[in-house]
């Protein structure tokens, strides 16, 4: 293994003026936002190797490397975020070789990792947000995100990457702005919210909604909802991985606790673990970001968003902008099931997109895209140097300086 | 269609005293047990043809005809509950003929629909148990349905019946107490708690747990935890109707609601449809009963149960009885998945049980077992009437009287 990048700091950019507000979809406007940010590294002189990078549900902006603190987190910043989240896959030699392109990551718009959320400070009243921060969706998300671009002069990005919720900001700025990018990558994600992630999404929403402290929104004056939360957590955890690790860890982690509820005893390993799971999160997220996403991922739709009506009308924004897609499936996954993707592909084929779909054979479930570089590298590395297709397989690709 | 049995109603059956009261697998003992109950058809004078009938998580002893009260139900015996659960299975010449045969089905022990159970009057201190309820194991279910029997005289059932949770109780007293049935038949369910069916389990829990109103169970004298409880349905609901059902339901059935939550605003049907489901629920439920019957899923222990330490062991005891097993998967199912039968069935074939195992093919998902007799009907039909082997499939069986 290549060692890791050096120590990462989150940068932060500002947009927006009392005079030039950034507008959300849903038509609320605030006077400036702000997106927290890392890079790995360098932007060549033509601004033609920029990766943007896509974080999941619970995710930052901190993908590689070490980062020991972030300001504004208000101690969320727990040492589980110290490590970033996708080290296995951005470094040097690694699948986003940072000897070769300038990867980009960014915290989500209403994240609470830096960026603009409902725990950040409203500076009309000197109070957080809370329920006052705007309704975000994914294409607020995609905006942010390209302002953060056009700071950095990076007028088409070389590939933009998402795994999970990521993925599907990837085809959301993908075909939003076609003109931006020329490969796109989705990783055990989809296009579309089915009727089961809303269900388990909707249940997630209810256990903070349900929780005494959650006041609205309004609880940071006082206790946070962390049981809600926590159980949130432990409903999402359970689609993240697969069954057999979550028995196998449970049975090599977690002692089996004494963890009492008002009645009920805990009695099972994999109970506990799944506690543990859940408190460990409470520390490390604020349970208004959880629901902005949650909310934001409800409410995904790409067609809207671009004004069309079906998938193929779609796909042919990509089509026309010549854009090629990495679709990625994990066997085992039940968060994003393997049909999911297989459907994205086939409105990808009827639009006549150029696109190849790989699926990987794990037994992690979906947790396998943060886990098993070796399964995702050799496309990965292939679609980022240009072979892509027969003609360009051998195609030898310079480094960066 | 035959016409449903006549108007049913509940029976009462009492059992223990102060000088001989009943005791629980835990070694808790109560003074006297009050068990619900209802029969259909007629016992014969031999009292060979009684069918033991188990229900299901949210079920009651009103399997058949209509009730439309209950003492002692305080207002959850709702509309909801005036059918009978399986009236498509249980009437003259349906699949448990009330013309052959003597069909009983019991409240659980821990339940809300008359039998003991938390909501119950503590004699000791004139107010309802709450927390102060006993834990429940199957095993005290088998027995407290067991004693019933014995006051009606029926020392070996022609068969017990059960789906769902009602098949795990269908096992546990097949295997504790092999000599008092020969036929068993276990409908989508299982001989284990699966890793699985314990996360989902436990995050009902949970949702209750954490609901203000819980206040660990002693909440009789204030409001109810129906949040809690209402979400602890949704996530059960959603394992039990299939989801392409649910979407055809919340399309047909729910209007596009303006539920508002104090912060997330439902938009889409199947979420009305679902906090629908919720509130109905939590109107003809106890929040108690339900942790209970949880709690009891969550130990379910047919091994513990019976001393043994394999589930060869313990169904050495089924094949040394004689017993005949038909077991039933869905292949929709996703409560008790198809896989779940095929291990039970594994283990019969290793300890030699004479066995059928039969799939029918549903898109209703696990609920298809409530709702589609035809699929269950013949082969019920055939096994208790005792045509079930080679040799016998054209006996003619007599009707009682």
């Amino acid at each position: 293994m290549s060692k890791a990048v050096k120590t990462e700091e989150t940068k932060f950019f500002h947009t927006g003026s009392a005079a030039e507000p950034f507008t959300f979809a849903s038509g609320v406007q605030l006077p400036g936002i702000t997106v927290a940010y890392e890079t790995y590294g360098k932007l060549n002189a033509a601004k033609s190797n920029a990766i943007l990078l896509f974080h999941a549900l619970s995710g930052s902006q901190h993908a590689a490397g070490v980062t020991t603190d972030v300001p504004g987190t208000d101690g969320r910043w727990t040492e589980d975020c110290h490590n970033g989240w996708w080290d296995l896959f951005v470094g040097p030699d690694k699948a986003l070789d940072t000897k070769r392109y300038f990867i980009i990551c960014a915290n989500y718009l209403g994240g609470c990792y830096g960026s603009s959320g409902p725990a950040s400070i409203n500076p009309a009243t000197g109070k957080p947000y809370g329920s006052d921060f705007p309704e975000v969706r994914t294409s607020d998300v995609v905006k942010s995100q390209l302002a953060l671009l056009d700071s950095l002069g990076i007028k088409q990005l070389h590939a933009v990457i998402g795994a999970s919720v990521g993925g599907l900001l990837a085809i959301n700025l993908a075909t939003l702005h076609p003109e931006r990018v020329k490969l796109v990558v989705p990783i055990a994600s989809g296009c579309r919210t089915t009727v089961l992630t809303r269900l388990t999404l909707f249940e997630q929403v209810l256990a903070i909604e349900n929780d005494p402290h959650f006041r609205g929104g309004n609880f940071y004056d006082g206790a946070a909802p962390e049981y809600g939360l926590a159980l949130a957590r432990m409903i999402s955890h359970k689609t993240f991985v697969h069954l057999d690790a979550i028995e196998r860890r449970a049975r090599q982690d977690v002692k089996n606790g004494g963890d009492t509820l008002s009645w009920y005893r805990v009695q099972h390993n994999v109970e506990s673990y799944m506690l543990h799971q859940g408190k460990k999160f409470v520390k490390r997220f604020d349970a208004n970001t959880y629901l902005r996403i949650a909310d934001m991922w409800l409410r995904y739709d790409p067609l809207r968003d671009a004004g069309v009506q079906t998938y193929p009308e779609l796909f042919a924004r990509s089509a026309a902008a010549g854009q090629h897609y990495l679709v990625f499936s994990i066997d085992s996954d039940f968060c994003f099931y393997p049909e999911e993707q297989a459907e994205l592909v086939s409105h990808l084929e009827k639009a006549e997109v150029s696109n190849m779909h790989i699926t990987v054979h794990s037994d992690k479930g979906h947790d396998s895209f943060l886990l098993e570089p070796q399964l995702y590298t050799p496309h990965l590395s292939f679609l980022l140097e240009g072979r892509w297709n027969k003609g360009s397989l051998a195609r030898p690709v310079p480094e960066v300086e």
